[in-house]
């Protein structure tokens, strides 16, 4: 019985092009740092990192603005690391001063953790603060950038970031079950001192070093997912067709008229700072009396998707996403008004037409001054 | 060199898979008559009809309401068919009335033709009403339904359509290089006419008939393209999924919202009546003083793509389509959206607001009854 | 209900990669004439070549070789053409010495039209001496290089070919529903006295030149199957990846070791001549007695799908494919085998020992040779 | 720029099929135990399963017959378990009275832990005897089916196995970035005591339970790649169409005529006796003065891809995979016949003819026989 389906029968990815393939995301993220593949979604991707950083004797400052922070911290300690953590207020992002507070009150710190901008909320921490931070402590610095890049600059090298782990299913329009990981000399040698507690694993980044990275990046350890490293390829082929600094500035634009759209509804965006809100995705606040079940439902009714948030902020918030190829006006403008015509329909009272007039403005903006 | 393309590669489509595909258009189709497959796109797959139906001593009346019905014609005539043209005003449905006239004024007639929906103009042909009038005259009954089925209710036996032509690129959301057909053990008579003057010829109907139809429906002649029998298969299946009457429910739906939509922007429907227009795309009317090219242009900007239109209608009317998948919110919203913001953008004074608002009602109001 | 298929929901093929996409088929056909698409599979595309080309006053001579030859004669003779056929020996390639006689026996001659290769019966025509017989008479010379692109040299503009017709189905590993023709100035000239019989029609060649060609190569009439011209980009693209002459040369090899075979099992393969043998099939002769369904069905319980011939050759032949990515040694060796299995099965006294060793010496030998 | 990619732009899987694709795995592996999803490649669902299942006080006995199950060790002590592992002889499965005399060298054990079939050597331990063992002393069964499933019956509830770890990218044809494994109720109260040292994690099994068993199986932990679940579905639905039954008789068979070329070529199987070999690949000896580099090398110039083994045994045997698609007529033959010319072009005498009909034979034979 003959039956065809797209996504099976593929061939391996070719050995001679796993190289190469790093090599684009090393131009990509601007860094002359090796970069990896981890064979895992991103949070398997950030548990690897933290275990293979962690050790005795690490005294690290870990930034917590969700969950994902939170975790980050637990595997650090797991490790043996020293860890503070500087927790953000609940759904919002981290101020500089907190860092600074927690830097000043160690002697001396050897490394500081950070999640760029969060999907749980829709914040953007300040990086660029926190990286002279990091450096002017010569800590090292390990960002979260899997739902920051490609919609974020996230210069690595510039910005002396250590690791930065980025995960190609987001603003990268690519796969979900593989990771990307740039890892600069300093965190190699910090790395060393975890491959007696963790190798063998597929998760120890030292065994990645040595079973992939120092055996002239071949086929890499264990069975590499064909379907995975096929799309990464597509994805980032894509991105460099597009350009990575278009790429960023659609998703500035998709951010702006996003939030423009909801104070024309009569709603502030749940992050108010623009300067602090992420472009992958919006969020924005679930009014008292109203269920985050009833408000995505009646978003859903329209056809339009609102997510829910994670954790302790699901009844406060929902997330307009525009992300990737969903940062495109008919998805932003669809996005706010179903939002604002899901509120109206539980008896809020919005302003839906000035919102779509108010997307439509930005965007027209946009494309006048790009002439 | 390995290298991955789902495009490629993929198995011929099963011999005995061919006959059920068939059955279950029949099944949508309503239809107790044969179906068979003309392995080409629509317009070859009308040649081939007119082609295959025309012959000396056959008296046609073709409806003209773009140039395909023009076209038509033509293929008649040249297959010693005397025909009588009925045709609209540019870019406008016929009227029950012309062709009642135009089979009045002779003694008898064979065959009436008619474009069921016109896509180059956004306009819906009376079909109820023409074939009533082909029954009353014992007239074979032959209907372009390319762009209609899917979106607008064909049943095939009930109305008495002798021929329907498909193209399953439409409201089905399906490939383009493969239409299908339903035809009548009358036309089939008809047909036998043409036999000698057409065969051998994949085009000739009476080849499909002889050597398809006639030999227990396994692979159709010729070399069938498997990717077009494959991917007709996945989009057939998504119709049975969703059910015939909730995919034609929601083209309605869309059509609904962008006249409302329309006419909350300031604009009038090209086509005014709501009860004469296609529901797969609406037409819009481009104002005197903007041409088609910067209306379209300025459109584009915001990521919508508004269709020219094909021929005269060029510069008189854009499309906002909303076929097959496109039958959904957030592309009807952004079709209107575009398009008001487009005339802004050109110097035309239009309500965006009231387009965004009018849009979400008609979605909202829907939803409340389908409760 | 989301599903997924990769075969639906694809993008357009852009406007803009049509003409490079013709471009590039022009550089693997050699040849500076105009590149087209005709949106058909093969067959039409040669009934659209027949009937173009033809008008009252034009004297063919018409190779035939198979029943596909039979048609093209016919379609000339439909379009006014006087018509000598030449005819092969059933299922045997054409003499030169009987092309010379047809010549020689018309005072002038206008057109000369010859299939390449034959999947049919798995044959290869002189095509050299018979372009060279073309260009003595300037006559234009049409070959139906379908079933021989990509395995055989077809230099188009060095031999003198003024239509070549290809389908990508076959040694490109392509689509099926999309063909290529290449045509010379003279043709075009010739074509332009059917464009009043034949127009509109997206068949008509000359619509095809009106319509696209000198209309700046956009998107083509009617409209264009996606998936056909991405899979076409596809094949090409692996085409150029691997080279024109490593596809031809993997095909001589699979031709060269499959013929092998079949003599180490005691078998005269049906074409006994090497120069006369297509390289993308090889036709076996079914003995007396056995019929051509047992002599497939026991093949086919190996997994091995011998392809029963068409027409009359149905009893006396099945053809061993080994046509693009078929062009391989595992293919070659287990159709061999699986042939000789399968008239071992059915009684038949074979030597499938001596087959497995020759299908492996040729690889070998040639193997050690492109060292 | 458009482009079109199979592989990206597929929509999540829907959360609703996750519950129902576990179902249908649950029938396959014939068990009323729960299954989970790992979202990762086996090996790193080995190492999630040894470290959620170990923990102090745990005694394991780890039959090791290759380096995974040297790695599955490791991680039990890592986990505070203490093990006794029993190694078979370089390459060669693990014998009964080995594991029997482990046994009863330990006054109680909890847990043993065995590869079914071994990918890297083509040897099958012995399950039935090991279940039985495993039974009669009240400790869990760890099976590691990852290279036995689909090729070998599992039938995990009648075999008393408690935790079976499943590659869909074997006998199953499925993609390789997501594992399955059933988990019996005993075995789900030893990795309670695995929580604290190990949650939160996704690799952490209490953690699957508590995230998604517990939780109605919705929508697993983390962000799950659609690749993956899309893929695996479809591959299911293969196997469902099939038949296990039937795809465990065609590897059957494949390993069947694998074994009888060699040794018609006058080459031992590197596993001697075929009731302790795989039936996914057919590992074969490289003979003295030969490097594995120089016969694979041989080999590809057929088109064939022996595969080298992994470790100590690279220089002493290659594999010849039939392995799900693979396990086919053409493959088997062309994997054995390439296998001897290249041993022949390396100066080694084999018997090719007669390993062609000797594979030719084992398929007569059961075509005969399935009449």
């Amino acid at each position: 019985m003959p039956s065809f389906d797209a996504l099976l029968d593929l061939p391996l990815y070719p050995v001679d092009r796993y190289a190469p393939l790093a090599d684009r995301l090393k131009r990509l993220l601007a860094t002359a740092a090796d970069v990896i593949f981890v064979q895992a979604e991103a949070i398997l991707a950030l548990e690897a990192t933290a275990a293979s950083l962690a050790a005795p004797g690490l005294t690290a400052v870990n930034i917590v603005t969700s969950s994902y922070g939170s975790y980050f911290g637990t595997w650090l300690k797991r490790g043996g690391a020293s860890v503070t953590d500087v927790v953000a207020e609940p759904g919002r992002p981290i101020t500089v001063a907190a860092v600074k507070a927690a830097l000043d009150a160690l002697p001396s710190v050897g490394l500081i953790a950070v999640v760029h901008a969060e999907s749980a909320n829709g914040s953007l921490n300040p990086l660029p603060e926190i990286a002279a931070l990091a450096k002017a402590r010569s800590a090292l610095l390990v960002v979260d950038a899997v739902a920051s890049f490609g919609g974020h600059s996230v210069p690595v090298d510039a910005l002396g970031v250590d690791v930065a782990i980025v995960g190609p299913q987001k603003a990268l329009g690519g796969p979900t079950g593989l990771s990307v990981l740039s890892v600069s000399r300093r965190a190699w040698q910090q790395i060393a001192q975890s491959k007696a507690r963790l190798s063998p694993s597929n998760l120890a980044l030292s065994d990645i070093r040595d079973n992939w990275l120092d055996r002239g990046r071949g086929s890499p350890p264990g069975m590499p997912a064909a379907l995975e490293f096929w799309a990464l390829d597509a994805a980032i082929a894509r991105i460099e067709a597009e350009g990575l600094d278009k790429v960023i500035a659609r998703h500035a634009l998709a951010a702006r008229a996003s939030r423009a759209g909801l104070r024309a509804l009569g709603i502030t965006p749940w992050i108010e700072d623009d300067t602090t809100a992420s472009v992958l995705v919006t969020a924005a606040p679930i009014p008292d009396g109203i269920s985050s079940r009833a408000l995505v439902g009646a978003a859903a009714a329209f056809g339009v998707g609102l997510s829910p948030a994670p954790g302790d902020m699901a009844e406060r918030l929902v997330r307009l996403d525009h992300t990737g190829p969903r940062a495109a006006f008919p998805v932003v403008l669809a996005n706010v008004i179903a939002y604002g015509g899901a509120l109206q329909r539980l008896g809020w009272t919005v302003d839906i037409p000035a919102a779509g007039r108010a997307v439509t403005e930005v965007y027209s903006e946009a494309l006048r001054s790009s002439r």
